[in-house]
């Protein structure tokens, strides 16, 4: 009888394993799928430009939780967030869009959806996801949960030449701004419009806006869209609160001027900082920081930098901005005091910096130094360095708060 | 041979489900603690005056995820986020501090640490929760990770005695800033000091600011700490980037002049609106929004509204000012133009309008109708409401984008 109840036991057992698993399987996925219960306020994603992957960070910890590997080419990429600061969608070189889940540290989604792309941006309500794109030349839209395509905008310019979109950013009203590097346009979809059907009336297209716009910024309260001109002097502004106002041409003294000079890395216009009603701006191809009134739109004054200004970053309180610089000088940092307008901070922080985020309320700021495969952070308020991360090759940090904010 | 093998059929078929229970508890807990694997971005808590309860909502889907009930008197609450977005810390009306999981929708900790309190602010570090008090009158600093206290300053202002503290905000650089409503004062509490142990070089006392102040702002970039005055004319302004030059009274043409009305409801100082260079106030006592010149402190503008005004919120792009009003015409709604400074809406909201809250990008605005027992939910864009949620006697209204903002 021993022997009799053992086969039973032995094959209930596998069963009762078997169930088991199954059973966890099920309950985990219903309950908690594999993943960490934990709060997404205080993460952020590091890229990895040389090997195709990406860090999970945390701000709280100040530590990496994760690497995340096969993004592909991500030697020019940059990230935005879905409205639960869960998602990363990160835009790869190689025109991949990929869905990254920071809880799970795993790809959710990838699509390859063209075959060079430049940047994105998620709308106001979080539901699309757009990315601009080199080649072919257009503007791609996605939804976020699925990345499902809804819109695919090839950038055919007035003259008929299809070409390169620069500059994609969300407004408010669910809409998102672009320009044609080689038309010389801005347009602007109103997503909410799009999806009614109604396609010809969603898009709005701004002729003539100058030469070779070549990226752009929203100011922080998402009105104004202003994108830098490559081809001549002056930036091109578009109120986005008076659309049928057109775009108008603003700074003629801003620009490369007659000189010309040799542009070693354009700046990135996504990281204007704006303090008080001034706009702290790199200067392409000389090595100031200018400062402009955002009332008056007026050029108030040229700051003397180290180099060439790559990105120039208002601390979020206002009261300093850090600026990186261009190859050769891409070893130093320097600190700009925004009331005083001087300089009170210099120092060479490491091989190669190639970007800057605050942590959420500003008292901490994460540096990327390519070349010593670090990222280092500082006390923004003595301006020291705590600690430093190993990273490969880093490049674009990006912290989840900016799941809450426009035109990023 | 089928009845023998039919018990442990069943014996096992018991071991087998508490087993399988067992460990699906086990594994649950290792991987994934009791809660949801979720995102917090889109997260938000919803308070019920009348039942001592919470609800935890959510953003995206517009809807109600969990009640949390055992809060205590919560007749005046509000709350502040932990940096990771998932901890609520709210401020009962009975002197409770309350710990919120939003992810097992638990209190996760509680401390009765006065026996009335009237709000409180979370450090820019995360560090630290204070809270400000009625009886003792004071302020009383606590880790936000387990509740230990670890400052207590009683509010004795000079002329000896010890009374009630109002306006508790965090400021850039770990401080946190309140005033003294009965002896006139403001003080300063720096945690980096004070945790370094220099307790008395930690808080800085502006004498004689003001007769009664009775709340406070911080502008958003967190520089400028302004109090309102119940028992004059002005306000108190403490420049946070100079605070070795104290403080000056400003807007001496703001206040309820020498009529006095009846004051029906204090308007709440955190609701102000900053929209461009111009702050939006409610005027106190006056049927008035007031436009103040932020550069200037100067009083632009008195629009005249509906009623005596108690929350003056601007939609996150600056475009439009939403405001509610004071008994006994709490059941309305206008909307400014901030721009135009016109009324541009007005609507029966519903009984007794508590609070509004936008989502974090703007899109939407959600209303608390105390009466009604339901929080209502509008499109910003075509001002126009889109669905209610039910809920018991809601009032304060606090999604966790909060958690990144300075001087909430």
């Amino acid at each position: 009888m021993r022997n009799i109840a053992r086969a039973p036991f032995r094959f209930f057992s596998l069963i009762a394993v078997a169930l088991l698993l199954q059973a966890c399987a099920a309950l985990n996925g219903a309950k908690a799928p594999v993943g960490q219960v934990m709060g997404t306020g205080d993460l952020g994603v590091i890229i990895e430009r040389a090997t195709g992957s990406v860090l999970i960070v945390n701000t709280s910890s100040e530590s990496i939780l994760h690497r995340v590997e096969g993004l592909g080419d991500l030697s020019h990429a940059s990230l935005v967030y879905s409205r639960d600061a869960r998602y990363a969608y990160v835009f790869g070189r190689d025109g991949a869009l990929t869905k990254v889940d920071l809880l799970t540290a795993t790809i959710v989604n990838r699509v390859i959806q063209s075959g060079n792309s430049i940047g994105g941006a998620i709308s106001q309500d979080g539901q699309y996801v757009a990315v601009s794109n080199y080649t072919p030349g257009g503007v791609r839209v996605f939804r976020a949960d699925t990345l499902e395509m809804v819109a695919d905008l090839p950038a055919v310019a007035q003259d008929g030449q299809q070409g390169k979109t620069v500059g994609l950013v969300d407004i408010p009203g669910n809409k998102f701004v672009f320009s044609l590097f080689d038309g010389g346009e801005t347009w602007v979809l109103d997503m909410t419009t799009w999806m009614a059907g109604d396609h010809e009336a969603a898009v709005t297209k701004y002729r003539n806006v100058g030469k070779q716009p070549y990226d752009a910024l929203v100011s922080p309260d998402g009105r104004f869209y202003i994108a830098g001109l490559f081809g001549e002097d002056g930036m091109a502004l578009l109120d986005t609160w008076y659309l049928d106002k057109g775009v108008k041409r603003i700074m003629g003294d801003y620009g490369r001027g007659d000189k010309k000079l040799p542009v070693f890395k354009m700046p990135h216009l996504e990281g204007w900082a704006i303090a008080g009603n001034h706009a702290f701006v790199p200067a392409v191809g000389l090595h100031e920081v200018l400062v402009v009134d955002m009332n008056t739109w007026a050029l108030v004054q040229r700051i003397p930098v180290h180099s060439q200004p790559v990105f120039v970053m208002a601390r979020p309180d206002g009261r300093y901005v850090w600026v990186n610089f261009a190859f050769p000088d891409n070893d130093t940092l320097q600190v700009i005091d925004t009331e005083t307008r001087q300089i009170v901070h210099t120092e060479k922080a490491g091989d190669t910096v190639l970007h800057m985020e605050f942590s959420p309320r500003g008292e901490r700021l994460w540096v990327s130094i390519r070349g010593d495969n670090q990222v280092c952070i500082y006390d923004t308020a003595t301006l020291k360095r705590q600690s430093c991360l190993p990273a490969q090759s880093p490049s674009g940090i990006f912290f989840t708060d900016r799941a809450h904010k426009t035109g990023l």
